[in-house]
């Protein structure tokens, strides 16, 4: 993994999230109206062009690659490019999952960008959000970095678009490995549940660990 | 499933995907400038309001709901809010399945949109994109719509962002049942597996079935 390193402490993280969050906002609500839109294709051709000059102004400073991982220096992760998570990013719903005595859950409104069947959420998204939430689980429950190894879910029936809460939580470990079960709900019921068998990777054996391999990596920079 | 019915043909489709599908690229372009961009505060802000402005227009006449999936009079499909290829819906990549001799490929290009740890795609979103390869494979391989009844994916290693390819096959039906295998591949190969039971509609015998439940669900409409 890609590991980077900013200086800096929550004060300013709360004003670059504060900052950048409004806009991602933003995108992920024009995501939705390009979507659903119905205007004619003179006015689809000029939100293209504006648009474009948008990006334009936005790419004259950028960084390479993707968003990456960066930590502060009390070692907090700064996801902020995840697909599921990421303040940055608006393809993410995003999920915000909370970890309170080894569960984790999450609520989330998943509208016409999550679509796969006509009305529903496509199948695939919410195994996306399934591994975010079964990742935090382990990583939170564990106080250490976990990997998916397998995930395995099954559909029980199709999910409508709205409002659906998520849950997980750890239900075994043996060695390196944390067994993971959860399930996301809709207003009537359970529509999917989750298994997942977790990995902390060999060079992540205590947080001391983790700390050097941080180090190493920003002293590579 | 909802099912809508539209009496366009093939030159009316390629017509409306034309007008939009630009539209669409620009906004992944935009997403993907938001996760890297390092423009000032006020910059970001000036953009999140020409980003509203836009929306507000496109917005004057919307569909309400999803996208959903209408059908053309020759039967086909216009999943064009798809979350994994909808030409509509910057959220997708796009995945570009293509189906041959039973087995389905597609090449696809995941950037800073696509990121997990670091660096690397996010394993949610090879699920994502897994899920619809299996689906696209099993009901083009049968000529049937299936869906997802259980996804197991196995990551075998850390996929880096770029280009990656996706390959599913048939290898066996039961009943209503189909059973479904495939994988991804980096430039250094495979990087993840898949196993899918994939299942047939009951309401869907057979083709007749699937065109009578479109003409219900178009008259009720």
């Amino acid at each position: 993994m890609d590991f980077r390193f900013e200086d800096i402490g929550p004060a300013e993280v709360k004003r670059r999230i504060s900052a950048v969050e409004p806009l991602t906002e933003s995108v992920r609500d024009l995501v939705d109206a390009v979507i659903r839109t119905e205007v004619d294709d003179t006015a689809l051709d000029d939100a293209r062009r504006q648009i474009d000059d948008i990006v334009a102004r936005l790419r004259t400073e950028e960084k390479p690659g993707g968003f990456g991982v960066p930590f502060t220096r009390d070692l907090v992760g700064m996801p902020w490019g995840n697909a599921a998570t990421g303040v940055r990013n608006a393809i993410a719903p995003p999920l915000r999952p909370v970890t309170h005595a080894g569960v984790s859950t999450a609520e989330v409104t998943l509208g016409a960008a999550y679509e796969g069947p006509g009305g529903h959420v496509h199948g695939g998204v919410l195994a996306l959000l399934l591994d975010q939430l079964v990742g935090e689980c382990a990583s939170s429950g564990t106080s250490m970095p976990h990997f998916t190894g397998t995930l395995t879910v099954r559909y029980v029936r199709p999910t409508k678009l709205g409002q659906v809460s998520l849950r997980a939580e750890v239900t075994g470990t043996q060695d390196r490995k944390a067994f993971v079960s959860g399930e996301i709900h809709d207003s009537e019921g359970v529509t999917a549940e989750v298994e997942a068998i977790m990995i902390r990777p060999k060079e992540f054996a205590g947080r001391d660990e983790v700390m050097a391999a941080i180090a190493e990596a920003t002293a590579r920079d």
